[in-house]
């Protein structure tokens, strides 16, 4: 897509570009998680971290999937959103010195990129409802299902222990 | 906070950074509102966004105020995760030509913003409570509260309106 040039004309086309967009972040993502498992201490985080790496390389085949469906070109567009997510995430991280505190930063973290999937992937299934694509809409539905799972499980993660730990 | 150097020693001062890292992107949200106040077409979507400008005030002002209970300095740490949530909008925005289609354009990026700010505003708030400071919790579960609200009548707007004159 051109920076000059006003390439989405439909709602079609928006749905395309952001189906792009969350193929990127679902990339860097896949990319991310490995420096997150090593950086985390408790093992429960670790593991967890280490589940959702492995849900990522579904949620990317998923995608593919409805590329496939929708008879277009499973390509990436870039997204400044993700990249500046996982920037902070990574700036934060390299700031802080105790192992505890540490967890409990990459859980913020991780739930920030958990949220902005969680938009997107809702976008997008109301998009593919409103253009008949009721089939794209249920399997980006899975995806949507799953952050919001992992979301769920990494604030009861942070409540239950990683919190407590870290204001020891 | 330096690059180099480990600032965040305890779950107090990483709640400190992040306080400032929402301070900062509300402060960022307030400039760009009436960019998108602009560029919106649908009434109730530029009353919409009108109203989350004046909301996004009285967030900064409440923000203020936490920062004076918690007797620390009111200031503003880069947020690398809005500013690239903030571009993606610009960008995606300035490529889409139909009036009616941007407005859908608008909505989501204007929900990713509300959902960055859900995530870190949890965060903010479980952190509050883990340090023993119930008084910032509850001042900043209001934003929290907003923000969901904002959130939902956003998707209700869509889901109604926006995105079927969009599909037209």
């Amino acid at each position: 897509m051109g920076f000059f040039s006003k390439d989405i004309k439909t709602l079609d086309d928006l749905f395309v570009h952001t189906l792009r967009d969350i193929y990127y972040a679902e990339k860097q993502i896949e990319e991310a998680l490995p420096k997150m498992i090593e950086k985390a201490t408790a093992p429960e985080l670790k593991a967890g971290f280490q589940m959702h790496l492995e849900q990522t390389r579904g949620q990317i085949e998923r995608i593919e999937q409805v590329f496939e469906m929708h008879g277009v070109e499973a390509k990436e567009v870039n997204c400044p959103a993700i990249d500046g997510i996982l920037e902070e995430a990574d700036e934060v991280s390299g700031e802080v010195e105790d192992k505890q505190v540490l967890d409990a930063a990459l859980i913020a973290s991780a739930q920030a990129v958990e949220h902005y999937e969680m938009t997107r992937y809702g976008t997008l299934v109301a998009w593919a409802k409103q253009l008949g694509r009721s089939d794209c809409a249920s399997v980006l539905a899975q995806n949507l299902q799953e952050e919001e799972d992992t979301d769920r499980k990494l604030t009861e993660m942070a409540e239950s222990k990683v919190n407590l730990q870290a204001a020891e």
